[in-house]
């Protein structure tokens, strides 16, 4: 099969995942996050050595409060309350929101900024998706049951075929992730791990053709 | 809590849902959807008493097969795949298309088409929803983890306020089903069960605006 | 230039230039729009020949007046406002909304329900276009300067390229239709003749390939 | 009548109308777009003054051409054709693409960076909007008939009242900048002189409302 795929690196920001990022401040458990980031840095340098064009995305938020979620919402879930009330986070121009030093991207790569959870929500990427033909997107990063399950559904809505790397994805919930895993296995797309997805490409089960 | 609400009925068709549909006579289990008809039955007319606009989403599909998702994926899921060889599903002007008989909406009601998972996506709903300064969705129907769920994250991200009714949704997967409802209640909504909400609106927490 | 176009036929509806539709009834000079209508004809027949899929869009409005654009506007252009209070224009499900008689679509042919100015707003004609990888839409119909120009723009922003068959569009205002033609010319597409159009595929400069 | 208003600014980079920038490097005639900034810069002035919310739009292309429009068109309008071949024009990071310096923005002022004509797609102007509860977008910029005229199709179409500011918008082709503001009248909005908005807010015909 051949695939015109992407690489979308999700949210790996300081913001969530960096030491003396803002969740790592608060006391939330990063771990799951830090753990995939080796995995990651292994696999985009891979996926570059295959032609695959990188992306990352990157959820900013404007220091006025402006596009907070509690200028429209009144029903806010818990675990969204909890981060407007104590912390100013991934705000756009601070070290906060850049993509953590591990994963730097390289002037080639392709930053997306996002306001909401789908990558795909009022953003550039699908018109340069389609600019560069690509037809499938291979997904990573975090957090894997909100901004990357997300980002999946309206891929694979939008006519995106779906590979989620399913030891490249992490959450702080590891039963929503579970969970995420089998269900885009169900309904949006394919779970590999990084390993097996070098495998097909290896065995020319998939082939990547170049940008 | 002043609410302008609409309430939100997904996918409750005879393909899916109706005896001699095509999902019951392809020997699905559709009896965790045909179980919450006499709950929705009575949380449509209730909710019509309190004024709140009515609205029903329905799958089409073209008869020609071109919306079809294998037009357009190659990398195409187990559970949909299935589906795409052996049924004719929801077919635009068909019977199978239709609402159940039990909850037939009544002319005032609204019915909106759409073609992939999400109510939101390539549809007049949002349209509608603002010409009538509704800034709050409450969602019944079904699936609770496909379309519900696509439905439910684009209406949050959106900006609309999301009330899942948790014993009006279901799922043929009662896991996930499960899984929904927690990650709702987390990250994009409240989450109560039909008596709930009319307790908490006769107890004037919530209140219903008139259309 | 090889092309997978489809035809778009805009707004032919009873309401808008039917003999005894709304604009006839109230009086408006719908003579610009019938001229066309033989022209028309002949195209979608030509069109079919060639394997090209044609697409008509339907202005319609809800006879709740829901969707009516002074439920969401108050400063009401003039050529707006004057239909809102004299006439209800092609309300979904009357013959007024319909295709006039003498372009009635085949079955094969597709429909595209549109509530606002723009055949891309809030419907499935991007995702019909895709599927059956469409990269071209040639126009015709109308108004020239209001529906036909927003689809064009839209169009050609999305990444499709456009084609404008200068004598299939008509306008009620000739000063805006011709400056229609000019302005796409320069900035949004390629506008020649239906016969024009004929003459390059028969030198196959312009090759249609099949659907 | 009360507005949520904000002020849009469209394009004012130094790559349209810039001293030394693209355009007039390659020998456009700019003074046109020139003639309005002295206007503008008291306009700006003013709006900050009756609290009204500034943002600026910036037409940016990427240093790769990936989103170049001969990436997905083969059928390029002249008008096109000659920038892609001869300008590389408002590259992201570029002083080209920066708003020219007598219109510098505040910090508080909002920068929208759109791909394409409209401001309004692939972009977080709308989500803004709604954040802020605003209901009307003040236009003015450049060029009056392309990104000017086709964000206003697109905030009329969906939603936001309409006000265009005719000496504070310019166009390289003063006949289309006529026809522009004739079409905006007649279907798509208020159209005024900024003295003109003036005096009708100074006799509270007009109401801003604070952000």
């Amino acid at each position: 099969m051949n695939l015109r795929a992407v690489l979308l690196v999700v949210d790996m920001q300081n913001g969530f995942c960096g030491l003396g990022g803002t969740f790592d401040k608060f006391g939330f458990n990063i771990a799951p996050y830090r753990e995939i980031i080796t995995r990651l840095r292994n696999l985009i340098d891979r996926m570059r050595q295959f032609g695959v064009p990188v992306y990352y995305s990157k959820a900013i938020r404007e220091k006025s409060g402006l596009d907070c979620i509690d200028k429209v919402h009144r029903i806010i879930p818990e675990s969204r309350r909890e981060r407007i009330e104590k912390m100013p986070l991934c705000i756009r121009g601070t070290w906060d929101s850049d993509v953590i030093d591990e994963l730097q991207p390289h002037p080639d790569d392709h930053i997306v900024e996002k306001r909401r959870d789908s990558v795909f929500q009022d953003t550039e990427f699908d018109l340069w998706l389609k600019a560069s033909r690509a037809d499938t997107v291979i997904f990573c990063g975090i957090d894997t049951y909100i901004c990357v399950e997300s980002s999946v559904r309206d891929a694979f809505n939008k006519g995106y075929d779906v590979i989620l790397l399913e030891d490249c994805v992490a959450s702080r919930n590891p039963r929503h992730h579970e969970t995420t895993l089998e269900q885009v296995a169900e309904a949006f797309g394919m779970v590999v791990s990084a390993d097996e997805l070098m495998r097909r490409v290896e065995r020319k089960e998939l082939i990547f053709l170049g940008e």
